[in-house]
């Protein structure tokens, strides 16, 4: 098995008012403000059907985040004792993509307005998705 | 703006019985069978923290999924107008990355167990991230 490499493209970019990571809050539930996504021009037909009020699950790249990072105190907190980034939500890990469910507020040609979003202005957008019954379920 | 690409890195793979695209069901909640993730010797100390019967989110690549696809039918419906991939699960998409949400059922050295991964054989594992209280509440 080898750790084999695979390309992404960013799909479209944020446009927020956040853009130092001291501000950003933690989760797009903390008071996370309202932001836009601007689409690249050739991807614009795969955005076909989604509407103002449908809930997404947006996927972006961190670009600014450490990849070398394995470990790290939850939240930031350095009175709580180290985790593995996989048991966390840090932006910090080998491979930087943030997951963020939002509503869609607006779609204005080759840009769309969501609620919520805790991702600095500039960061790539790497895929789109509907939330789905089975993702929201309490098990 | 440029469509500016990225490179990511497969942390780990999935072994499942499942080997055909064919067979693996629509989602993780229809049908789909357990399956190991061997992940790769240098992201170990990332999964620390993480023990049987969390509830993760896995991030896989589809490595065989057409990333030309802008539209399709919906769960290959043919008689369902087409839609944008952004507003389906399809794994055919620009950057074809699946998104599962699992319970661990156990974990041994660099294996781990999950349980309704709807992902073949071989697929490359990316991320894996907790499941929080706001990617399940209903809103």
């Amino acid at each position: 098995m080898r750790g084999e490499n695979f390309e992404i493209r960013a799909i479209g970019r944020v446009e927020s008012t956040l853009t130092e990571m001291g501000e950003a809050p933690k989760q797009g539930d903390e008071g996370a403000p309202d932001a836009w996504i601007e689409f690249e021009p050739d991807v614009l037909d795969a955005l076909r059907g989604i509407e103002a009020g449908d809930e997404l699950v947006l996927l972006t790249w961190f670009d600014r985040a450490d990849r070398e990072a394995l470990t790290t105190h939850p939240r930031g907190d350095t009175s709580r004792p180290e985790a593995g980034v996989f048991a966390t939500r840090s932006p910090h890990r080998p491979n930087p993509i943030g997951l963020h469910r939002v509503h869609v507020l607006s779609i204005e040609g080759d840009r769309m307005k969501v609620n919520n979003l805790e991702a600095l202005d500039g960061t790539p957008v790497i895929d789109v998705k509907p939330v789905l019954r089975a993702d929201v379920a309490e098990r």
